[in-house]
């Protein structure tokens, strides 16, 4: 695994986990942890449970006991660690937005395309997916139960920055997140939005926003959250991505994504509105999934409100008894168990290097559209 | 009162109803219903509490015991009826919106003008404005409760024509109604969103759609209902009504109104997120009005469901002990007492005609960016 | 109409409402207002629409313009005024709880049985009864959608008296209103649980409390709201009740009043459970019922959120299109509509006297418990 | 560990990560299962992550490498198995309800106080105080900032066994689990509200039912699902028991618990009413709690939905970002993790045998009350 800070952290429970309540076909070894500062590296891998280290990830892609990379850094350095691991046969499993740039995304793909000719494996983590109630969702608009989409509605709203003084950390970088709110949270909104209805977008229009332009300098962060310093620097990503939109089905979208909804923690939204049903769903009620039913009696029609914990839901059977609820981690450790057994069948994961482009295509989409005036934009089909 | 089907079964129980629980300076007679058939006027007239009945509005203008005209006809008549009545020496209340285009919402706010010079009153009927959790939300962003507002997100969200076989009622029909959903219920929130936080949008980039192209010609109809016949016509309005864009203070709006929200009976949602706080509001539960105070002890924040039935909240005080909820007319009786104030006073009515030219003008950018690819489209502000 | 203090400013709004939404077979004239000071009663009157007044309740029974007489007084003069009025062959509709006494209470039903022989009606007063959301899930038990009853959870809370300094109002006072919480309020949940499900309590294990047990002497009053003097008085009703019971079904019943739940303004809630199925009702949130269909595939199945404002719902036909809700008030529109129906068609309102003295054995069951430590108190049938 | 069902698996996944979000002064080794069946047991031992297995728990007793006994088999082996490790010098943790009976109960209590003095740690394994939101109630309440409580309303709600075709498994049984839903569950919500508002009940009243008589005869289980055989038994334990009751400082309690609720998963709640706030619980909404702040301006007073999730909560601060909720398995974790600090530090663990006694009092006085026509039955303090 490269990076330890959030996401490995998150990644590390998962790697740890998934074996003991899923059936998993190959038993994952924590062999090393990699980082550039070897003493912190050292605890994390201690704390996290690797079982070695590394200072420099190419290192990794000479070891024999390393045959899956997991990619937890900021996203400038996704495509050279993910290239680089594939062309040397390691799996790869990279954390979202697959990449900065298009460019980067499509040159991904292309070693994603080579590997799997030698049976080398890649998947980009869209955790969200794994979330039972949105899988749950997916399973409900694939067999009907709702129509044909009319409607999607998906916000994604945060409010870690909305203090001013809050420091200019890596994810509010240009050079080293790509973008703001838009990749961070958007393109998980996007992914989960396209996956749950089995359509792509097809263009945009949109709106981006900077509320505040500099900050002051950031010290050490852990997380989202971080200490301040007193030089001041320039916000060079967006605060805030709105877009109105079209899938290829016909279907509307409208897409928010900000770190400035005071009050909101992690309030991902999604609502799918069809010509037969409605479904609703907010991770800050993870466990639960609103289901409407057009087929229902009109006297006792009204939004169902699933608690997605019973044994024959997406994931939950491998966990409690009905009612007793996951929580965030568990995302990821579903995310693991099902990339294992692809690993262990020799199937595809998903959602692949090309599903990650596709969503990156949506984020170029939008950012070209908000820097020319919210002028429609296109967004082409990756093959 | 001119009409008297669903908006005129609303408003005649707020002209009954007003002065039993607020103390009027005038009391008001409820002098003449007008329909184009005699029969059903009279029987509706009856019914509502009108003690006479016209079938020419033109009448109306001539009576010496009419002193305001209630316009609760389509948009399509709304600018002959108050102009005519306010040169007549009418006071006009005029249902929303304003009118079907811009133009003759400028033509209806120069008469208004005109007559405001001779004490002669005029008001747009966004009552929605008057649901006191809506009136107490507007207070506190006055108070400055919620800091610098950054984000506006309201949806209006209806199901009525999700079936095919809905008719083709004068709502659908654009020569009559003007627009669809984007006119009758996005209106509303354009309104609403922008009486709450005081502010005006100042440009949209917008997307339409009208998902059903033909529908059966409609039998008859009441409120929100209609029987259908065998020949079919086309929709000539839009479904839905979806855009982005910016208030002049520098707020970000996302605004989207359906009538194919499939379970969404009449879900006027708003969210409001400011530097200090956010306020968020949903119609379906009108008597609730959810704040979240940034100046919280972090440890006890969270969005604070507030009961607006307290004696101290808007309108609250006139009618039961808290907790005891208002319902959908109760909107329409503040509307009228309200109304009826400032005509005891001498004061100018609130929403005036301008402000319905205001709302008008941003239906038109929509329009006008829908059926240019999305483009971005200014608003101009109303003197 | 005697009494014009909060049940009176609600039973005229319904009495003036009623037949502007609903075909009744008669028309009601409000003749008369009758309250003890003469200008007081003359001003509620002009307020609320009455066209006369009287000062001494006795004259009611001389006008041969008075058919019936609306009892909107405290607990304490109920019975000597219905006995009265039944007696000289008027009509009666008593506010609950019926009477402060079984005795009352029996000699009330005695004189209800003796008009009824002559044609003459009584109904009590249980408003709670025609919430729409109230009267679906009677409709829904009946109809057998939640199979046999296993429990029957009710609260009813409410935080006006929590400060001590509060006054002393007559509601504290045993010699006007009888009991407290458990009269006021418990009666209401004990009448919509026995309405809802169709069986009645046969035993309870009871306990009261009084938290504060001195306030000052009241001032004015007005609603749920008083001011206070210096002098102080023992309050002699009980500010919470709570009891364990049985029904004569099987069913468990769990219920509490208080006045003392902090933040709870007017939280009547219910839940039912059965065998098939499930209900649950808060009038805070009046016009949802939800309802967990145990028929439902377990994959979808969940509370499901009924927006009780269809055509097909009870009452909600006669107003607003789906999802534009009602309030307080119209309980009681609902509850005069209901009696008009009954006098026009010579048919016995529901709920009757009788059924207000099973509510009212229910009370002394509490009592009777709560002062005998706790122990079981059966319940009799009303015959 | 001794037992690995349910309860085996949740102390697993908590021994296993404690130590990977908790800073911890041991290192759990997860040294030997304990299970009848040889084969089951290793399997499981792999699957959970301990080294080795028994069959025997007396084994455990002579380990050298065991120094805490986890006890996770049902209730009527508790008592001899705790015994035995504490007087063989071994730390014990027991899960719930502490034993069957009183006497058992107080004989565990003797032999903690016996092994106390020798360095010797108990604890007994009432998870729920674990969640963030139970652990935040209580430190409200202990800050004074609801007042003096007066209410406390507490339900625990199941449907699992609302099929009357659902087999006689061990919880179902009187000899192996004490009794039914009354210690299974009504034990959390006892031990739960205690914690919480810092005072023991003094006295309750009670009912339980049976509601489903006979049963067939269990095969396999697993969680809380089972198969089940042709033959039938006796259902000897209750499906429901409520109480209404006292505690010693003055507050009324209003408690049930029940399997019978139908759609009802896992829904414990508990709401607590003081003098100055309100606090309300929903573990089906496990990462909120309703805080009601009495001293909030009424123009904005709500009951508060906290998202438990920020770093000042209590165990929040170990894991994720703000909004990143957590499970039903962190309980555990934080047990554990809270267990293995204390006999790092060589202080006492809480909950300890003593409060685990103070609950199986209250069952005990539910027991006897329910047995005796719900007579008033007082609860000693254990001293």
């Amino acid at each position: 695994m490269v990076g330890y800070a959030f996401m490995g952290a998150a990644h590390s429970q998962a790697w740890r986990t998934a074996g003991r309540f899923f059936d998993l076909p190959l038993a994952p070894d924590m062999a090393v942890l990699c980082g550039r500062d070897a003493a912190a590296a050292q605890a994390a891998a201690t704390k996290l449970g690797w079982r070695s280290v590394e200072t420099d990830w190419k290192q990794l892609l000479t070891r024999d006991d390393v045959q899956l990379v997991d990619i937890c850094t900021p996203g400038n350095t996704h495509a050279e660690i993910a290239i680089a691991a594939l062309d040397a046969g390691k799996h790869v499993l990279c954390e979202k937005p697959l990449a900065n740039t298009v460019g980067e995304a499509r040159a991904m793909v292309a070693a994603a395309e080579r590997a799997r000719a030698r049976g080398v494996r890649s998947m980009v983590a869209f955790n969200y997916r794994r979330t039972p109630a949105v899988a749950l969702a997916q399973r409900l608009v694939e067999q009907g139960r709702i129509g044909t989409v009319r409607h999607v509605r998906a916000v994604y709203l945060q409010d870690w920055i909305v203090d001013p003084e809050f420091p200019l950390v890596w994810r509010l970088q240009k050079d080293k997140a790509g973008s703001g709110a838009l990749g961070d949270i958007g393109a998980h909104i996007v992914d989960m939005a396209q996956f749950v209805i089995g359509d792509r977008l097809a263009g945009v229009s949109a709106l981006t926003e900077t509320f505040i332009k500099e900050r002051p300098i950031a010290g050490a962060s852990s997380g989202l959250s971080a200490s301040a310093s007193e030089q001041r620097g320039a916000v060079t990503v967006d605060d805030a991505a709105l877009f109105v939109g079209r899938f290829t089905g016909g279907a509307l979208a409208n897409f928010e994504a900000t770190r400035f909804a005071t009050g909101r923690k992690n309030a991902l939204r999604l609502e799918v509105n069809g010509s037969a049903g409605s479904l609703a769903f907010d991770f800050e009620r993870m466990n639960e999934l609103e289901f409407f039913d057009g087929a229902d009696d009109p006297d006792t029609a009204g939004f169902r409100r699933i608690l997605v914990t019973e044994p024959t839901h997406p994931y939950a059977g491998a966990w409690w008894p009905p009612g007793h609820g996951l929580g965030y981690e568990h995302t990821f450790t579903h995310e693991i168990a099902d990339l294992v057994r692809d690993l262990g069948a020799g199937t595809d994961p998903s959602p692949s290097f090309a599903d990650g482009l596709q969503v990156q295509l949506v984020l170029d989409a939008v950012s070209r559209s908000a820097e020319g005036g919210s002028s429609w934009q296109s967004i082409e089909e990756v093959a």
